[in-house]
């Protein structure tokens, strides 16, 4: 990540003066004026300096808590050889979703859509007893979906970063167990993030007959639709009072339809179904082939920073929780010659304090400066006029409170 | 980065026994029988966690340099659309490099090859004045190439990861400027990870009349043919001394045939002409428009790491420089329960003093650790054995030294 404290004039990525005129979303519109991501195609965005500080922040968050739980970190390639997708048949049953093409030798490429595949191949290949399972591992990485048709910002993309663990066990029993882990692990994430996820069940799709579960945040930006469980019974996983479209309720109770959600993570149990397709086995103690019981977990990173802009803001901007902000402060001068050399050593003084601060030492007028700083939305606005320099003071005020106090600059 | 450290009995990413038998290039063969790497198809290759450690290590490396001349970082997408690189004609141009095809709406897509039409755009939609400028921005990403012979290992590959940074200057003279800057750069962080380059010239291309520099490390693992020029006049460029095939000496001198190296690094000076042919201006001080000056500069992780073992390695494997070595520290227990619960305790200790340290626990023969140590090629190894423990002591050696010395378990 680049140094910790900039000056916005010299800063790529400004406030645009107009929203975007071909976006609906909440995130997409607040992101792209506040100069965290560019639009290149519908469905694709770039990520600006301030985005970039963002996604970085939140990918240690979730590093953390995925090495904490045993995950191992590697890279896997987004060019997919057709070859490797039949085993499964998911080269056929993808087709019009992964984007598929032929190289300039003719053969079948495909984008990394999602991993099973090159993960389990790749498994198979360096791993054959009882000894090395279980194993964890997971990348972040973007991922590839020819989506027809992309929207709500960066929530459903064609190319979107994700963090995708794979967990390689050599029984129902320990997969169960990881599955709960990572479960725990997601809620931890997601709280870290400043994103307040409901655990969801969802249905399995074809692949399990196990339900698959999703962390889900309630808000009007949401794609899915999140029912409430009316009578059912929980004494079973009482987490679970919330079913997604298609998800059954406990003792088949009735769904009320409550809201709107947005789908920041999922875990899935694979079980051995792709093992039994791809001849994936390890050999136990007594020395029998045995499938390897795989599990699936999908954490949206540019998703999640986009689900933080649905919830975390206002009419005025984005509202970052402190540890996911691109800066900590943003510091503003108003007015001539002398404010401006007083805010240049308080600028000075947080950089050596190793403060993450973002210096608007622009030529702007006080309207322009401070609803750019509502705009961006750093958790904390420090500003410097001859008036609170009369104080000997700067102004604090949270970006989510309306509070403004004076702190003594000799403070600082 | 995962933890730092990791006992070998849980690494996925074994040694192999053998090497691969379709790999011909070093960086290949030891990176995959060591357990930093896995072929997904030919020039496309997958990172395990031995390999993504070394990989942060560099890109870190490669982030300060570049921070340190005020490089702001981005994420610029893979996906491209054909209109973008319609405008520099590249589009055509890039047939048969680039991957292209139609995503399922029918509409064309590349991948990224470079990014220097999608760079400018962002810029352009961002930035109007000589007061924004100048800006240099960045990104490390993964670049497609359809390579219809890709080999060398990660040395030239399909999809490799790269640095590519972009500079927007108002004069070519300020371009100039900076791309001297970058030189020095490069060379401090190609000297950082333990390579020496020599910086050669080349000849430009279609898109510029103006040189281009490329740092070379000198290997028989090189694809390129280096020269050094046999009675040039150095005096205007002290360091070039060095041309590629095509390139042309100072004064026209002859040149001797001297070696084969790898480019792990190219700086390019685009001048005007991309900025002409997409309309990319900026309004000076007069309100005038004028064309940005656009350098481009690129450097190679994945191909560093290759060329790092090309130049750092021995019959018996790698030898990482400390820099960029995955851990630090390659502990290993030779013998029975005591032996065992003492590395355990070393092991233990170093992990609290935050040391880097990869602890072979497994149950093999000496053979085999020792053997997998020289391979994997970590800086130092650390051999605890009931020998060394009637010293109380631990045996270190230097992966790069014959010298082994005993060290008092109490000092440590």
């Amino acid at each position: 990540m680049q140094g910790t404290q900039t000056r916005y004039s010299q800063l790529f990525g400004k406030t645009l003066r107009n929203f975007p005129t071909d976006e609906t979303s909440k995130n997409a519109k607040f992101l792209i004026k506040a100069g965290f991501i560019n639009k290149r195609i519908a469905g694709v965005y770039e990520i600006l300096p301030l985005g970039k500080r963002v996604v970085s922040k939140i990918e240690n968050i979730v590093r953390e808590e995925i090495n904490a739980i045993g995950g191992q970190e590697v890279s896997m390639s987004v060019l997919q050889p057709k070859e490797l997708w039949s085993e499964t048949d998911r080269w056929e049953k993808l087709k019009g979703a992964m984007y598929q093409f032929k190289d300039s030798s003719g053969k079948d490429v495909g984008l990394g859509f999602t991993h099973e595949e090159p993960m389990i191949s790749m498994v198979r290949e360096r791993i054959s007893s009882y000894k090395d399972l279980p194993i964890y591992l997971y990348q972040i990485q973007s991922k590839f979906r020819d989506e027809p048709r992309p929207r709500s910002g960066l929530i459903r993309g064609r190319e979107f970063l994700m963090k995708d663990l794979y967990s390689f066990t050599t029984s129902k029993e320990e997969l169960d167990k990881y599955y709960e882990i990572v479960a725990k692990a997601y809620k931890k994430a997601f709280d870290r993030m400043g994103l307040d996820t409901v655990y969801t069940e969802a249905a399995g799709g074809v692949f399990t007959n196990e339900n698959t579960h999703e962390f889900q945040v309630l808000t009007d930006g949401g794609e899915d639709t999140i029912f409430h469980c009316e009578n059912g019974d929980f004494s079973e996983n009482k987490e679970i009072a919330k079913v997604k479209e298609g998800g059954k309720c406990p003792k088949d109770g009735g769904k009320i339809k409550e809201s709107r959600g947005v789908e920041v993570g999922n875990i899935f149990r694979f079980g051995d179904v792709m093992s039994k397709k791809m001849n994936f086995n390890f050999k136990d103690k007594d020395g029998k082939d045995k499938p390897i019981f795989l599990g699936s977990y999908g954490l949206g990173i540019t998703r999640s920073m986009a689900t933080i802009v649905e919830v975390h803001s206002d009419d005025a901007g984005i509202i970052w929780p402190e540890t996911v902000a691109p800066y900590k402060i943003h510091l503003i001068n108003l007015g001539g010659e002398k404010v401006r050399k007083e805010s240049d050593s308080i600028f000075d003084k947080l950089c050596n304090d190793q403060v993450e601060v973002l210096y608007d030492d622009r030529e702007e007028s006080a309207g322009v400066k401070l609803a750019d700083a509502d705009l961006i939305g750093l958790p904390e606005r420090w500003v410097v006029s001859e008036k609170t320099l009369k104080e000997d003071s700067v102004e604090v005020k949270k970006r989510s409170e309306k509070d403004i106090r004076l702190e003594k600059i000799s403070s600082i």
